[in-house]
């Protein structure tokens, strides 16, 4: 392995891809490879031994990939399949929990904060264990919102529907202080506007992304691991199912989109 | 196998139960098994390879509870596994798009008529294959509705966010003569109320379970296959993930809702 090796990120749909578009434009240099295990979305509803699978499966198709640095870029598989891959991997990994718990916590003035995530990352408190153990003076509202995830998936981020629906999850939030949520899931960057609308001007929304994407730029230092060539890098994309649905996906929301999505075989479906 | 064996209807969430509700109140005798392979959930927008394993495993678990005929209660499976399964099994096997297709040419007046399915189903094209071998002068919209079947797992069949997206999927039905709408996933029946709002109330919706479950008492007739003894007969449900949440989600749409369900330990997730 060279310090040339791509970054490999993997997430179960689109949502993974806010985290690689913000590593796209902050490190213009290193190659990325992303992999997204559409046979198996949406896993937020999924059992943990079928999270665990595909985690598995999808870290070894990076693997193959020679990746230098591994990121599990989705709150289910985080929440249930970290703690696995790290014990057998060699290679650095990280997740997205830590990250957004951090810059959650220091961006509350109430001490009232809420989490936002599929039932299944939700029901496992990963993530709340972690927002406690960086402050555990904190009031953590944790709520599922497991249509969201295919909202975004559907291509609809600001259809009335989502407002709707989004008004339905948000409602426990109503009379509390709560100033900050964390976006617990990487899908919902994408309905920013909408939730935005929900909760009003006045509380701040905690994207994964841009808090992911920092810690990594830190681990590559600290490890001494950044890409020193400066010739044009590339950025792969593999999807298990549905390529062409997945590009379409890629054009509505992100920039540059990826010019060709591969089918990667992998997998026991 | 004897006439005393069980019906088996197989689907990968809770819709296809709106066949098992309507047998049930049908043929008090029949003993009845049911699984769900919730593991999968949703089956629509997977890839045909995928559906085909999952219909093949359910099958087969079907199969090791002696069931005397088959039923695939879900469009989905349906459109893309019927073929197969039907070449390799011994036992009666039915499908849910022949007597809905049946029914939907035998109630339109105006010769117009709309099919609403999962991606999945609306691209094999299969629904609208059989429609038209039923009936070739119909003049068919097919129309993909992917969000449908999760709102209706979600418990959410009377939201205003349901009505919402429900407009925006049945907006191109607007200023046709369309008179009648097969509801060509067995979920959909369990959304309804809304959808008669949205199109109002002259055009016929039609329900899969009721013409499923009238072409499975048939069958039975045919073949002989009915159970003569009138003891009390079984009801039992199997999901190969999540029982609890596909329990509570029983006990909120159907009557009379099923007292136990079991983990059925089948396939690859």
């Amino acid at each position: 392995m060279t310090n040339e090796c791509p970054i490999g990120l993997f997430d179960s749909g689109i949502g993974g891809l806010t985290i690689l578009q913000e590593l796209s434009s902050r490190m213009p240099h290193e190659n990325l490879v992303y992999l997204a295990d559409t046979a198996r979305f949406p896993l937020g509803n999924k059992p943990p031994e079928t999270i665990i699978l595909s985690a598995v499966e999808s870290a070894q198709f990076l693997l193959s990939q020679s990746v230098k640095l591994l990121i599990i870029a989705c709150f289910t598989a985080s929440s249930h399949a970290y703690p696995i891959l790290q014990k057998s991997l060699t290679i650095p990994i990280l997740n997205v929990i830590e990250s957004g718990a951090k810059k959650l916590a220091s961006s509350t003035k109430t001490k009232s904060v809420a989490v936002l995530g599929t039932t299944s990352t939700i029901e496992s408190g990963a993530l709340q264990a972690e927002i406690l153990r960086i402050d555990p003076t904190l009031s953590i509202h944790p709520i599922a919102c497991p249509l969201f995830a295919p909202f975004a998936e559907e291509g609809l981020p600001n259809h009335p529907a989502l407002f709707s629906i989004a008004s339905h999850y948000l409602a426990p939030l109503k009379n509390t202080n709560v100033d900050a949520i964390l976006l617990g899931c990487t899908h919902y960057p994408l309905l920013t506007n909408t939730l935005q609308q929900v909760v009003g001007p006045h509380v701040q929304l905690i994207s994964p992304a841009f808090s992911c994407a920092q810690q990594i730029e830190d681990t590559l230092q600290q490890k001494n691991l950044q890409n020193p060539t400066k010739k044009k890098r590339t950025i792969r994309c593999f999807v298990t199912a549905n390529p062409r649905k997945f590009q379409s996906l890629t054009q509505k929301f992100l920039t540059p989109s990826l010019q060709k999505i591969t089918l990667a075989q992998i997998s026991t479906l």
